[in-house]
């Protein structure tokens, strides 16, 4: 049995998310259901990622295990030959037998991206998430330093399926400005659920000036959810990389 | 009765183009209906351009002349509210009483995007044409500048609804490589039906060494449609700005 390594782009839009769930398509079962018809054999598929609903990725990864001899480079291309034009596969490496694309994660990066004018170019319609508020973005750059380093991530935590452990590492943390286009990049050792955009929704409160100035070390401290600033919507929501 | 002028951006991907078809649904058509409900009363409208199905404009102009009294403001942001996110009204403007949008035209700048790789980014799918050909953008920045200047276009002319008139000038013309994508700039003071596609369909035969350096002069001097190259998918094509 080989262990594979596939790296994935997705435009979310039309599906309900990475992961599998009953009465909706997911990215996972699209993907797995190319995969058996190209191998001829059940596949299952391990994310590196379960991105919501509506959320995009342009790196995601993911691994399977096959006895099919197929090369890598026909498995890259028959997939993308069978897969519908909004799901992509950039990449199928060999791995280690042990490999767990979930599991031995050990960073990944997000980028968040919100239009803040009116109206949406209709190129962005379903990347951004739109704001009619002007935005400082260098408060917010200045805020987002203090969500540097290892923090109980616990009041940005979304409410379903929380974790236990909510001790995370943010590595670095960034906010551009592009035209109207404010980019946010994250790069963490993981994310509890919602998390980013639990963040980007802070930083977006304080930099209206809904939220003063010294808030998210506040929120930090206070380690409860309802502190924190809205959840952003998904579509803003990009999983760019994940580190190994 | 005011003149009123719109600029328009839209994403041409689930409409026939700009003019109202039958048997079809046109921005035309989605934009006019918009305009009667905010306003009342039987609107038709006058666009620059007869864009195709799958063309997208992000400077796209109209006209309409009105009755009705509602601010410039209310009517750009009552439109918006009626309009699908693909297509975004992005000004409206008081025209003088004789303008129209199609017959003033002074010129008009196209983009068209090329993805010389495999597989085509998602987010991109829309928006690009594909080629698994390397392309050599030096070779076909070299052979676009003799199509600079005034010249018989019948060559580079669609099959559709041809025009009598075929000498147009082209005013500026780049090819760009932003890593895999190719980018194309055409500015005119007009086109014929097709000529953009039709000139990039030409410069990618070039670029990939399908045709021989000289080639665009000597489709020039044919007169004939058969010696140019293939007219380039719709979808990379993109209206950017109408100059009056």
């Amino acid at each position: 049995m080989r262990n594979i390594k596939l790296t994935i782009q997705y435009d979310g839009t039309r599906y309900s998310g990475w992961q599998s769930q009953k009465n909706s398509v997911a990215v996972q079962d699209v993907m797995e259901k190319a995969l058996s018809g190209l191998l001829g054999e059940k596949v299952k598929l391990i994310g590196a990622s379960r991105t919501d609903a509506n959320v995009h990725a342009a790196g995601q990864v993911a691994n399977f295990r096959t006895g099919s001899r197929l090369s890598l480079l026909n498995i890259k291309n028959g997939l993308n030959r069978r897969l519908p034009k909004d799901i992509v596969v950039l990449r199928a490496a060999m791995a280690k037998e042990a490999f767990h694309a979930q599991y031995d994660a050990k960073s990944k990066i997000y980028r968040y991206r919100v239009y803040a004018g009116n109206p949406v170019p209709p190129f962005f319609k379903d990347f951004v998430a739109r704001t009619s508020y002007e935005l400082d973005t260098e408060i917010m750059s200045e805020e987002a330093k203090a969500l540097l380093g290892r923090h109980d991530f616990i009041s940005f935590q979304g409410a379903n399926s929380p974790r236990k452990e909510t001790i995370r590492s943010i590595k670095s943390i960034r906010v551009k400005k592009r035209g109207k286009l404010i980019e946010f990049h994250i790069e963490a050792d993981g994310f509890l659920y919602n998390m980013a955009r639990a963040i980007v929704g802070t930083l977006i409160d304080i930099g209206r000036g809904h939220m003063q100035r010294g808030s998210v070390k506040e929120i930090l401290a206070k380690r409860e959810r309802r502190f924190a600033g809205a959840t952003a919507p998904a579509k803003g929501l990009c999983l760019m990389k994940v580190g190994y």
